[in-house]
């Protein structure tokens, strides 16, 4: 089938790639002229001429732009054409775009794509929301991303379920990654253990806790037996933080989830004010030595 | 090689099968009469009769039974032999019966093992402690069980280490549960998020969060999609106590590992003693409604 | 000074009486036409008649009834009169409204207020935000308010830094009523210790830890030494919950704040769908009995 | 009544004071001569010899030196004769100790003691556990001891229960430090609020949060508006880690607690071993940057 595809950055363009090997027409539009296959989005838009299917544009770029694409199209586009949007999206902005976009009668499905460097090589797990016969519109092109076999995709509920559903995932990747880390620094902390690189390594086969995360960590040990060539900070990209305000908001305890958060945000401080406070307290009640 | 198993239980008489298919010699002993090979401690070690090796015997029993065992073996072996603790054991315990051992210079690894049911099929991973040349004389007893390939056992470091990595894995583990946990209950308090299963079978190809863990909760979910059939309770099997004591006494934060231990505390309430205390201050501030 | 109050509840009716009590004229406006001295908003405004004086009208009534309070005053109020939000608003929602009043010049004060069903009596203590003008046209109705004494009253900063202070106290008594909650589960759960609404009566006088919920606790154990007729149920209010998303929105570490609120929300639950999952998980992988 | 008090340090010395002004005979021993009322121990048992009571020995000195000192009371002391352990011990420590002297019919209270640099002019807060008859014996003591009025005083159970409920005590002060600290930077965190010292100041009154930290928060604000003069660093004193760990041999939830424990670790981390560990990962999936 043929598609429209904004944005051709690191994500896009692999997946530009990944669906022409499939087979597929992929009409691209990015600002950079030398990568781009439209000069603007209504040339993309008039570039869709397949008959048979309404147009699907599929929106690739960051959150801070996707308002102004999606206004953009809703002009552009016409009713029964289809946008999904596969950004980083925060899942109530689905629910908004989607209604925006359904007064001109275009429809909208959320995608959030999992896949990072190795995407275009073994395919993007893809998490989408939406109703049952749009999806199915553009389920080539799911088809056409998605890793070979069973897995890797997931028509996971309504508009929003998608993006909604990749927030998870990665709130869990937090939890996970924070659990290898705090096992990590344990190890790293006792006497008797003298291989903290093998035990990882070891942990590969035959355990509970095997996991492409462990495979990254192993590589990364591998390389940099105490990890002394980094520094302990850790960016967090925002669906973190939004996973514990949809727990907040749903009343649901998540306690090992903002546990991670919170770690992440700690290492970003040159000094704690929370620490302060302790030390200032301390020092007031019990004559404690402070540091200043 | 030759080597002698106390404990022949649904993890010790596993083994046993494992170890003799590799073609060694072992000496069972179990106090279920039908399954032992030997009478009793002593006609074990007398059955340890190979020329050129010093006897090893192998001691799987539960924690509880584990000095006894020790004890009796101190009295029965002689210089240079090598007891390996392969049970549940608490690192500081090994401290301790190593140098309760090494007063008759018999020598000790302790070897913590993973592999549950899957172990006689697929291998047990193993961990181990105590000084290269014990580890090395019993290494094709090691060898026979550990999965195949490179992965799944490690030599950690002095006496003791094995236990303490096999335990600091368990840590992780139970980390590691309660991020998919976290991320189940979130996905299914999801209004828009219809089909929880499938998004977690979805994460099987990839994603970063990839894991055996979740292959098994995607199994849990194929039989009971919202895990009617079973009640949130958890026990904890010590492990995950020690794991956060050990973090305690290194200094070592461990934010996630402890939230999951009181996570399954929790789960064993019929109610919150804590949670009444608030629900008693809040009645006294502000009259706010209490539930008897 | 004179001052229209909309909302004489629980909290209003009381404020109302001790305004009064300091010698002020305030004119209440409630839909309980017995405790109301107007009988609409038009007609409250229309009664402030106080020469030399801004019209300031106080809104005391729910959350979700003060944006339709604002709408109508901001077409009955003039420029330079004097709204000010009382309730239990969000910082953020105070922004939005003084911008709304702004377009209408009339200003704006938030304003939190503690005290609850001692308020009457003893004071209510105040956070207000706004600019420094305005609070102090209002400061003879905030000295009315406030306890006696030099403390229960903070400027705290621009408009929604009342709220955004009251929140934050709140957020702190959460995680203040989680420590004691924490200590008195931990001493019922010891054997040794056999007294322990005394052992919480005897920390009222040369401990760190005394405070005044320490005595409410100090009262609720006198009444029922081991809580016995309580449930472990607690409700939140929201603003412990906004205390984690605006700490989320400033990247500031809250993991104690954040526990106590995750403890509320699992004292809800009839059971965990989070346990649930570790359950399944633990069934799975070790035949780990579960409970049905 | 007589007692013989052993280490005359900050915390000693004071209390011979207080115990002196309150008309009881006191013969306190330690290493500094110049303060020394006794020689060695055995001169200052020899200089017991009120009638009519059992010689009754307080030791107030640091933990490492206490066994040390019980074992050379265990020899001079005699049936009947009552020692008071008033150091930081653990509670487990009190049954062994109980235990030892228990062979010798010599008596044995346990008591922890909150007072800090306040404790001589207002009292120290005694918890203790032990028989009623031993308790009874001594009250006389701790009458002199605690503050004046009805609280500051607990028998709160059999031997170990003292320094239990001091320990518990202990553990909730690291909570609410907690809340106070996250209160703070949150504060500080916000672009709104321009006041947080008198924001702090102003919850003195009237509030649910007041109590004796929160004004010693104040105090150290005054002094310090930002807190600039110090550094985020707080060591614990072992009671922290010990309310965990009886927490964790409990089953017992304590995740506040547990929360301010970790965030003094932290606190006291040049970089963040499992932090280093996130960036690792983050690294190996994602190319995301790192700092080296």
């Amino acid at each position: 089938m043929e598609l429209g595809l904004v944005g051709l950055g690191k994500m896009g363009g692999n997946m530009r790639q990944r669906i022409r090997n499939a087979g597929h027409t992929v009409i691209g539009f990015d600002h950079n002229p030398d990568i781009s296959d439209a000069k603007d989005l209504a040339d993309l838009v008039g570039k869709l001429t397949a008959p048979g299917q309404p147009k699907v544009v599929w929106v690739m770029v960051p959150v801070q732009a996707i308002d102004a694409v999606i206004n953009e199209l809703a002009e552009l586009l016409s009713p029964g054409d289809i946008v999904i949007d596969g950004g980083n999206s925060r899942w109530t902005d689905d629910t908004r775009r989607a209604a925006q976009l359904a007064e001109k009668q275009i429809r909208f499905v959320d995608c959030g794509v999992s896949g990072g460097v190795w995407g275009l090589e073994n395919g993007y797990a893809l998490m989408c929301g939406g109703d049952a016969e749009t999806v199915k519109t553009v389920m080539p092109i799911f088809e056409a991303l998605k890793p070979e076999g069973e897995f890797g995709f997931v028509h996971a509920g309504k508009v929003g379920a998608g993006h909604f559903t990749k927030m998870v995932h990665n709130g869990i990747e937090y939890a996970m990654m924070q659990a290898y880390a705090e096992g990590f620094e344990l190890l790293e902390a006792s006497e008797i253990v003298e291989n903290v690189p093998e035990a990882f390594a070891s942990w590969r086969e035959g355990t509970v806790i095997r996991s492409w995360l462990l495979d990254l960590m192993v590589n990364a040990l591998e390389d940099d037996n105490h990890l002394e060539k980094l520094r302990g900070y850790a960016d967090d990209s925002g669906e973190g933080r939004w996973t514990v305000e949809a727990a907040i908001d749903l009343a649901v305890p998540v306690p090992a989830i903002a546990a991670s958060l919170f770690a992440r945000f700690s290492s970003r401080q040159e000094d704690s004010p929370a620490m302060k406070a302790i030390a200032a307290m301390r020092n007031q009640f019990g004559g404690h030595a402070v540091k200043g």
